[in-house]
Parts: C-alpha cells; structure tokens; sequence
C-alpha cells in the first residue's frame, strides 16, 4: 500500500476540489492577535476538527486559555509504522493597512497572471492555511487510493502563532505523552525558488518586548512646555537609536554571548545559491544591506542576530498638525537570535539599558511577547535525508538545506519539551507577501506541495 | 458713554446668559485639522456672525479656500475714537484620546470643584472660543448700558488657528485696508496666576515639519528580511535622537543664529515671579528640567529655542505583536523660535539635516505645516500702559508683563502685514489643559475677563 504513482494521480485528480477546501478556509477570519476575531478562530479549529474527521482522523477541539488547539490522531499500516507528529497553524495576521490590498483579504480568489502563473490571493493562503492543507490533502488523496495511510499521523493546529503561541507550552506539557512522535513535521516555511524546495535546518530565535515611556501626566502643549518638560518621544528615540553602533552592532551587553561565526564551508555553500544583496533587496525596491558591515545578506538573515522596531507610536498622528508634548509613546520591538544566545538574558539585558535611559521622573513599562532561542537541526537525521531525495524526485531541482531568518518557535518546544527534532518542509515563496497586503500562495506550490507530501509519507513508510 | 460702574454691574448681571452663550459656541465641533469637521466649523462662523449681528456689528463670513473667517465691524463714539481689531479664532484641537475625558468634550459644563471653585468643562472652553467671548460680551454690556461703543472696533474671527493658519495671510493681504486698526487686542493668553493678569510682550516662533521616510516597497516579515533591509523606524528614530545633543541644544547648523542670550535686568524680574522647576514641572508629574542644561524653566520655555516631535508612527500600533518591518515611518516635528530666529532657514538645515541621514536606497517627504518667527513687543506703548492699568484694577494683584513659550504666529503676521502691534491679553491659567483631555475655562476668568475687557475698552477711549 505504498505505491506512489496512483496517490499522486489521485492528488492531481483533487486539485479542484483542493483549492474550494483552501477557499473556505481562507475566508474564516482567524486573526489571533484582534481579541474581536475571537470567534473567527475558533471557527478555523472547527473546520479542520470536520475536515480531518472526514479524513479518518480521530480529531478533536481542545480550548485553552487563548485559541483552541486541534489534534488529530490517525494510525499507520501496521502497529510499528513511523509515528510523526504534523503541525501547522490555522492563525493569521492582521490585514493592515487594508486600503493597499487589492483585492478582500477573506475573499481568496485564483488568478493568473500575465505569462500564466497562477496564485491564490488571500490571508493565509501561504502561512499558513494554505502550506498545512498541502499536508492534509496529501492524506487524502493517500486514503482515497489506499484506504489507510503508511505511517501513523497525529496532527496538531495552532490557533495563536501569529499571536506568540502563548497557550503552545502549557499545552504541549500536559499532553506530551500524546503528542509525542518519532520526529514533527513542520510546514510553515518557503521554497529556495520555484523550482528549488528546501529544508530548514537552521532558525533564528525572537525576543519581543512592548515598551511604554511615560513622562508628565497629562497631553502638554509644547509651547507652554516645550523645552522644560521631559517628551516621552524623544526618550522613546534616543533608546532605539541607541540599541546599534555606527557598523550595525547591538550594543546591549552581553547581547552577542553565544554567537559563533559560521563556519566556513556553510558560508561557501550559501555563496553558491546566487543570492545577492542588489537580488534580495532588489526585490523588495532596496539596494543597501542596512546590517552589520562585512556580511553577505545570507549572513546577516540566517547567521547573525539582530534588532527590529516593529511598530512606534506617540502623540498626534492624524490629519494636520497637533503642538502637544504627549504624556507616553510606545515601541514593539523584536529581537532575532542565532546560536545559543539566551532569549531570557537578552530581555533582561533589554531592560536594564532602557531602565538606564529613563529620566528620573519618567516611567516605562515592559510588556513581553515571546521569545525563543535559536534551533540549530541535525544536517544528516534519516528523516532529513529521505524527506530531501523525495522532495528532488518532485521538483525540477533538488532540494537544499538552508537557514531561516524567522522563528519558529515551535521548533524549540518539540526539541525541548517532547524530546524531537522537526523536519522544516514548506512551499511558500519570497514574494508571497506573507504580513503584508497581498498575500498570495502560488497554485503550484499548493498542488506541488501537496504531491510533495504524497512522496514524504511514501519515503518516511519504507 | 464712557462710564464705567454701570457697565461693570451690566456684565455681572449678564453673566448666566453670556455663560448660555458661550456653552452653544463650544458644543459646535469645530476641529480644524481634521475634514470630518468642515461643516462644524462652518457652523461656529455662522454662529459668531449672528451673534455680531445681534451687538449691531457689520459681520458677515468670508469664504477661505479652508475654513471660514468672521469679520465684524462697529463704529465708535466719535469719527476720531481709537479703531482697534480684536482677534480671536473658532476653531478647537482635536479630542483625542477622547476615552480620557471625564465628561464628553462638546457638553459643556459648570461645576463646582471642591473648595468652591467654579469651572466650564469642554473642548475650546479657554482654547479660545471662551477668551474671545469675554470680548464679545464686554461689547454687549457696554451696549446695553451706552448703546454705542466707544472706540471703533473691528473683529476678526479665524477658523484655522489649531491647524496652521493656511488662509490667514492671504486673507489679511486681501483684505488689508479694511482690517488696518490702531492696534490689534488678541485674547488667545494666559494669566500668571489665578489672581494675576498678564500681558504677554515676547512670543516664541514655530515651525512645523511633517516626515515620513520611505524603505521597502511593502512591509516586510522582519524574520526573512531583519538585519539586511532598510527599517525606516530606525532611520527615523536616528534622525530624531541626533537633533539634540547631550547637553540638550539643538544640532542643526545654524540653528542659534538669532539667539541672544536674555537681558540680566529681565531674567532677575522673572526670578521674582516665584516658578521653580519644583514648581511648574510638579504640576503636571514632573521634577527634572529636560531643556539646556544651567537654565531656568521660565527662560526654556520663553527666551529659548526647541525642538519637539509632537507625533510618531510607523509600524504595526494594534494589540498583539506584528513581526514587520514597515515601509515607512513618520513624526511629526515642531522648532520654538526665539530672537531673530528665521523659521524659512531653519526648515531648510533641519531638511537638509534629515536628507544626509537618509540611505542611498530609501526615501524622505517633507510637509510643511505653518513657519511664524518669534515676536519682540515694546514694553511701553500707550496702549500697553493703559491695559496695565486697568487690568490691574479689576484684579486682587497688578498685571505682570511676561514672555510666552507658545506660537501666535497671528501676531507676527498682524506686524508684517499690517503694520500693527499687538496687544496680547488673555484670561486662561496653566492648568487648563488646553490642547489636552478635559480642558476647561475658569468661571473667574470668563466672568472677570469680560470685566476686564470692559475696562481695557474703556480706558483706551481716553
């Protein structure tokens, strides 16, 4: 019951009926981080508890203090098959600022482009709806062929990714035993290119950290007070400008214990997959890599730490103009980390140098939202190897083991909490405007990604 | 008709109906800086030109390519009674943020604080629809009791004032020969204290810079793109921490040319006014002066230039963490000027200054909002001598002359333009929280400084 061919004529024949499913899953709203699409996401969980109840699988909806999870749990050919444990998240992220999508967010649609590529627009189309659907329609179409499926598949969606997974670790902890398997299998990341899979086997870890400078107790006018009166703004800026030296450096002490430099012959194989600093940001309408001096863009995204302002906001910010010394501002701030750095030491570094910056009559406060350290994956597990020749078989290139510059905190919690390594499979691409309006997910990858899976479960079988 | 006692009492019994009055004014929402309230605003003119009309005032609205002026016109006693113009402005600031206001911004009330103290809540109660009443209502006694005035006055209302003042030159230039006065009265001001007026003879200048700087194309997930891509928060954050340095001066080339150091004579009569930094900062929940350092808060914030960046945005703001890295982040910034500071080379250093910081590879916009040198009255014209006077007489303490920290760019206009002084009194105290949550107007001052303008007016007819 492991022949290939069919299954994946099966999975071509459902291609149809593949992207109506993705549809309705993109509609639901499942904003995790928007307290007023609460329902929206429990939704998302009860269309995949049915759709994997359809499939075979024992599944079922699990509240926690935040957005449910879902588990599926579904048994292999025979009692001593491979036993792997399947996540993705059914979460998205806000759609703002929604005056630049062209076309509603929740209302996906198949469309080609000139030169006949052909994508799925929509929240969620790639990451992360629509990469975990590849992987049950693999399934599907394996039952539908077969009956069974080879290896034994528990599944587990989360509902707050997007959101800093707060309810991921108590969750995991209390059902360690059942979710524990012989290795995860993680679909949340991209193709090196459109013809090139890839698998991950290195992942920046992230620190978040909300903070909020308060200086007098009250809006002020800054002509009556400007000059005199502490702004709580140009605190808020002289932190941040701070937290770099003139070569792109964090300057928290202690901040780069734990980074090692990478080692050579990685750095020479990552020459050769041709990506430019004028390609990379090209794409994207930069031409200067705004990192550390010194470092190729490969580097910097995959190898090197670093710190992001994600978001800022303080005083007047409508229309016109508003003279007023504001009472507080606000950062959301982000650090990605490589190695083994310290996610909590980190925050704790963060805290004292922004505390050391605070005037004495101010205030600030610290709010966290997540962190996670860095996951650095075997390059030679069985799995990895059996998972890459399948995914060459597929594809018009073979596949490459690359790093990632996101984090995947989960990664972190099956290595930590259930004792397994994951396999980083996806098939989003760099332009599918993943947080961004207009997000897309390319027809090909989903109907590649999903014969792609068909060979996985095949390979990981024998 | 120049008697005062009986004109005095008129204004005491009057004092219900003109609080009525003023109550109407300020529920019309006339927020300048933001289109939503362009009809509000229109409606405030409207109100003040009925309003003239009823006190025998020539007034009508005059159309503006933004909001509309009021412009009123009454005879004096004599063809040879002094002519001034009185200027004030409709218009209000924005609400936000609105969830502050113990009591809804445009439902005016009167209450009673503990201790006695008696106050009007709402939006523009002394920001200025409140100050420019007790003019209004003065005029309404003396007619009451005179049937005439005895000075000729001429009235201008501007509907622009919060935001820029875009229509006022042009209309002054248009309109030139039928606004020329003696001398202007502008009520847009403050007393010393509760029981000290005050005639403010130096006013600081403004200039108003909005930036937005450009990065990406789009925003980016800060995971893929963290450490190699342009983030325009740090640009921008860069930018706003270099404008000062650490002794707190202002680092843009050329910035203090202009400046001159106060006069000891005047800085030892500001001593004697009695604010501390203990003082004026512990008011609104501060102690640190955060100007120059070696400088008094009175001299911060009248004798010398500054720099406050009054808004800032960029980013995800929402509940919740985005991992972005945004297009482009903007603030916006605002230079008190002092002296002969010229506020056309001052935008020209710190554009200049902002365009050297910004990447090859990104972008920056300049808007203007509104540019006013500082302004140097004489401190012993007839018409000062004489508002001194009698303000001195309606209030349990002489009047101070002081300096102002704030813009009234009117002021300098109404001298450049017109070639007229201006005579600046105002009946608001410092914690009136204009341009903030819950501001509101003195009962005392309303009520005293019709009284007060009652006086002025009657003085300047000897």
């Amino acid at each position: 019951m492991t022949e290939l061919s069919p299954v994946l004529d099966r999975a071509d024949q459902n291609l149809s009926a593949s992207i109506d499913r993705m549809f309705d899953l993109v509609r639901i709203k499942s904003i995790s981080t928007d307290p007023a699409f609460k329902d929206d996401c429990r939704k998302a969980a009860e269309w995949l508890v049915q759709e994997l109840t359809t499939l075979g699988f024992e599944a079922s909806l699990r509240d926690t203090p935040g957005h449910p999870m879902v588990v599926g749990h579904h048994a292999g050919a025979t009692p001593d098959a491979p036993h792997v444990l399947f996540y993705g998240h059914y979460d998205v992220q806000p759609v703002d600022p929604i005056e630049l999508w062209e076309d509603d967010p929740f209302d996906p649609k198949l469309k080609e482009l000139p030169g006949g590529r052909k994508i799925m627009t929509g929240r969620g189309t790639s990451d992360d709806k629509g990469q975990l659907l590849t992987f049950v329609e693999a399934c599907r179409a394996y039952k539908d062929v077969h009956g069974a499926l080879p290896i034994r598949i528990t599944i587990l969606f989360e509902g707050e990714e997007e959101s800093g997974s707060p309810s991921l670790k108590p969750f995991l902890e209390a059902n360690a035993e059942e979710l524990k398997a012989d290795f995860a299998l993680v679909c949340d990341t991209g193709m090196w290119d459109t013809d090139t899979p890839a698998i991950a086997a290195a992942l920046r870890g992230l620190v978040g950290e909300e903070i909020t400078v308060t200086a007098a107790d009250r809006d002020l006018h800054s002509g009556l007070y400007g000059g005199a009166a502490a702004n709580p703004i140009h605190i808020l800026t002289g932190i941040i400008a701070g937290l770099r030296d003139d070569t792109g450096r964090i300057t928290l002490e202690g901040f780069y214990d734990g980074v090692e430099e990478t080692p050579e012959n990685i750095k020479a194989s990552w020459e050769t997959l041709g990506r430019s600093a004028e390609k990379f940001l090209g794409e994207i309408g930069l031409s200067e890599p705004a990192g550390e001096k010194g470092r190729s863009v490969l580097e910097m995204t995959w190898a090197r730490p670093t710190c992001e302002v994600n978001g800022i906001w303080g005083g007047y910010t409508g229309d016109g103009f508003k003279t007023v010394i504001a009472a507080k501002a606000s950062a959301k701030i982000s650090f990605r980390l490589v190695g083994t750095q310290d996610p909590d030491k980190i925050r704790d570094a963060f805290r004292a140098y922004v505390t050391s910056k605070i005037p004495a009559d101010c205030n600030v406060e610290f709010h966290p939202h997540g962190g996670s350290p860095a996951i650095q994956l075997s390059y030679d597990s069985p799995a990895l190897t059996k998972a890459k020749s399948a995914l060459s078989d597929e594809w018009a290139n073979p596949a490459v083991i690359i790093g990632m510059g996101g984090s995947i905190p989960i990664v972190g919690d099956f290595q930590k909490m259930l004792g397994m390594d994951s396999l980083l499979v996806g098939f989003g691409l760099n332009d599918d405007r993943i947080h961004s309006p207009n997000e897309k997910y390319d027809l090909k990858s989903y109907h590649k990604g999903i014969r792609s899976w068909v060979r996985i479960i095949t390979a990981l079988a024998k």
